[in-house]
């Protein structure tokens, strides 16, 4: 069995809103521009696609959305993971029958100090043989509070239902560890732009990054001339975009990063609740961040 | 408006599972038995509920249980809180319909950065407002990664439909603040049995407790020696329960909420996946510990 | 062997400078009055007398500055732990020549990864095997990142030279473990007046707290009404003063701290750099906050 | 004033006891080992070296070791950061008389939530202003629990003084940050080896690396094929080490590094206490880890 290849750029796509119902014009009007781009595919209801305020059959709509507007050879991946294994597996399932290609599967993390290595073995284990589709790991220990070890992905990552890993730790040594200790054909995905350039340098395939969504020709480009042996031209880009990635991350957040694409030129619009859209401030240090990087 | 009065020792019940479904008539059989106690009620799937782990049709159907078996003058509370604002309303208020009291409302915590003062604040009135029923914040780091402030607590605390906090940080001067800078009338509940006692010394109302599973009674008697001025048997009775305590939450977390009511005579069962059960060896550690307790 | 009583409130002096010299004349204009209240001895050179900031020479001068004006009954307790096992029993040893009653032995804390229970128990079996006087544990989580374990100290607690433990963890729960499973005598003081009548509530002797540098005689109180069964009068104190005690740690730190001993009439002055004096509308903010505790 | 030029691989070498004292001759013994490959030079009393555990004039002792066996063009750098701001500028300017050719300078950490950027920025630049050799500021986190911003570095770079920085946080993207917002000639060093090869891809100058003790040939190696432009090369080395950097770092600390040292034949011998030594089974697994990266 040959794992899927999961090589590239992907953006975990905003989840556009009007009038708090999710908004499938304007993001059908978002995927016609981000199509015209080198993206290599979409993660729907990620953690940047609001997940956790998504009710199932929001997600499922959105499943059915991108993929009408998918590209031949761009591949759409879902957010599936839930805190239960059970429902991890259901959701993953209905997402595979509406067309999903693979699944991004989120650590379970309410029980954080129980989730310890031989729940997660289990539970990707049990996701894996249970899935219809292949399977990605997601490990994002800044919303989680959770980290998975690189001894465990080195111990699922045979299965060949697993077929890599979104690490959006930030922490690089990890990223190295588990590029070296799992086989070839596992992919190890960078989980951010910020590191980008340098999982990419250790070996890894390609990133699912927030920042794809607001700058995807500049991310894309990274990868490129990483892969075309311009280190110097990456490296400038990748110094470049760093604060752009943080704005849109670590500093303003899922607001930060609808409002940017509103900036650029995509549909934005506000997060649900709880999370409060940006203030006129910030809105303002958040363009001129944006100038500075070139992506206005 | 008065405030719905929530006094006394409550029990945030474990959900008991048969073949990965929930057991009705096991839960039966523990409310039995619970019911002869001077528990003042009961709250449905909040943490130790596995609340993460249910579906909202398990959720509804547990409050239609617990509702059926409630005697006169027990307060049924449900842990409704879900992570977007809009979701929290729509569970309070079908858990309303189906004949809840009060509602326990988690502080959303995905993106725990952006949970800040303002964010807290609008989500609890927004919910506090639409709610058909009293709603009751819940403060739970050790699971969200969320600490919400003394200061919110303060600025929220008038609104007639919020009618107090279950604080389960451990941090005992902030359980102080939040009593010395809310109104009367406003319920400030332990929301560990290990700080029980403490935080009564400073005018909590009551607690929502896990280790009242398992030792209703005991919870109970310091509540109850505390409020009669039986400080000395308040005081070892508490000490008496820590170890105890710490073996149903921190230590071995739900899975050993649930061996221990196996091992003191109530039904507790497996936990759903991806916790796994405990191992011989904890079995035999917690068996101990309740033995020193005086528990079994 | 018996063990040295500590009991009362203590307060861990703060380090008074001019031009950036140790003040002995202004440590000995504060001593007059706080000797004039019922503090049960002091505390040199512990974390809020900026400890890290002085050379061996300025700690022993301290020694001698306080032991000459220490009236008969009360206690000189010195802040003697280092990092490494063998300074520490050294400092201890220094201070004690010069008059020092007990020793305050913060956990070392600089490799906190390896300091598990078997090194911090090696560590303190040794310090109490050389030292000349007794010594007491200090647990201070949030300057060291290290918590000792109830079990560490329960495991230690019978050494006749380890008289007790102040924890300052604010994790009331630890604070009872610690009384639960340590013999009769081995004292285990409150580390802040956050928690001073809670810790009191469940057994601790007293209390070693950066607020009774400020408030000496409220502290006292506490202490006095709880010991006199004035349950109500102590639990009314300890709220009100609770503002006031997050404003000398948590809020302001020692810099706070040194502000509102200027404002309450003692000598604070400036800490030492990198500290930083506190600024103008801080000083506002914290003399509100002295006023609403009717500290001015 | 143009800026010290600090470059290539320097291992913070660890601090050989015997029977508890500095073993000078033992140090040399290495330096005779290290002096034959290619590292730039070497820090005394880093973190790695045990500065929190030697006292003053071990300290300077051990500049005088290394001065007298450092070949001409290796730098010698000592770790002279102290919690306060005039202690540093002291020990900084003694090493300085007895020929340390720069200072690195531990973030003051003790009072860490007041380690605030204003806090920092002027600890840096008082030290920079009155030391006599340039300085290096330290960020090494996880023992100090203290991460200096990028802003701080940015703010503080052009000073003729600060030559640059070593960056232990892990976090790559703040690396690259670093190196974005400051000026060509101010040099950002890898903190670990477990980001060398990444830190060196977005422009690092080098790094001071725990492992460069052990495998100085190794990580010259990664330096040089980098510069070389042999990129895989650098790549397979820098994944191969990855499980013996973190032996020698997080996993077995100060200790294990000791062991992984007499194990590659240089002396290595036991820390002081507080810090334990590895255990018989904890020396196999080390050994182990050290063969599959071909150390051994």
């Amino acid at each position: 069995m040959k794992k899927l290849n999961i090589a590239g750029i992907f953006p975990p796509i905003a989840t556009p809103f009007a009038n708090g119902r999710v908004a499938h014009d304007r993001l059908k009007e978002n995927l016609d521009r981000w199509n015209k781009t080198h993206l290599a595919g979409y993660a729907v209801f990620g953690s940047n696609g609001e997940s956790v305020y998504l009710e199932q059959e929001e997600k499922l709509a959105l499943v059915d959305t991108v993929k009408q507007n998918l590209p031949q050879g761009k591949l759409l991946i879902a957010g599936t993971g839930c805190e239960s294994t059970e429902a991890t597996v259901r959701l993953t399932n209905l997402a595979a029958e509406r067309g999903a290609h693979a699944a991004l599967i989120v650590n379970p993390h309410f029980y954080k100090a129980k989730m310890d290595n031989a729940a997660l073995k289990r539970h990707y284990l049990t996701v894996a043989d249970q899935a219809d589709i292949p399977i990605l790991i997601y490990n994002v220990p800044k919303f989680t509070g959770v980290n998975i070890s690189p001894e465990v992905v080195a111990s699922v990552a045979e299965h060949p239902n697993i077929t890599g890993i979104k690490d959006s730790s930030g922490n690089i040594a990890q990223v190295g560890e588990m590029i070296a200790t799992t086989p070839p054909g596992f992919h190890v995905l960078a989980g951010s732009a910020g590191h980008l350039l340098t999982a990419l340098a250790l070996g890894a395939s390609g990133g699912i990054l927030a920042l794809a969504n607001v700058a995807p020709d500049e991310c894309c480009r990274i990868f490129e001339d990483f892969r075309g042996g311009r280190h110097a031209e990456a490296r400038e880009l990748q110094l470049k975009l760093l604060g752009a990635n943080k704005a849109v991350t670590a500093q303003f957040g899922v607001a930060g990063l609808k409002a940017a694409l509103d900036m650029v030129g995509y549909f934005g619009g506000d997060p649900r609740p709880p999370l409060l859209p940006l203030g006129e401030e910030q809105r303002n240090e958040l363009r001129e961040i944006l100038k500075r990087a070139n992506l206005i």
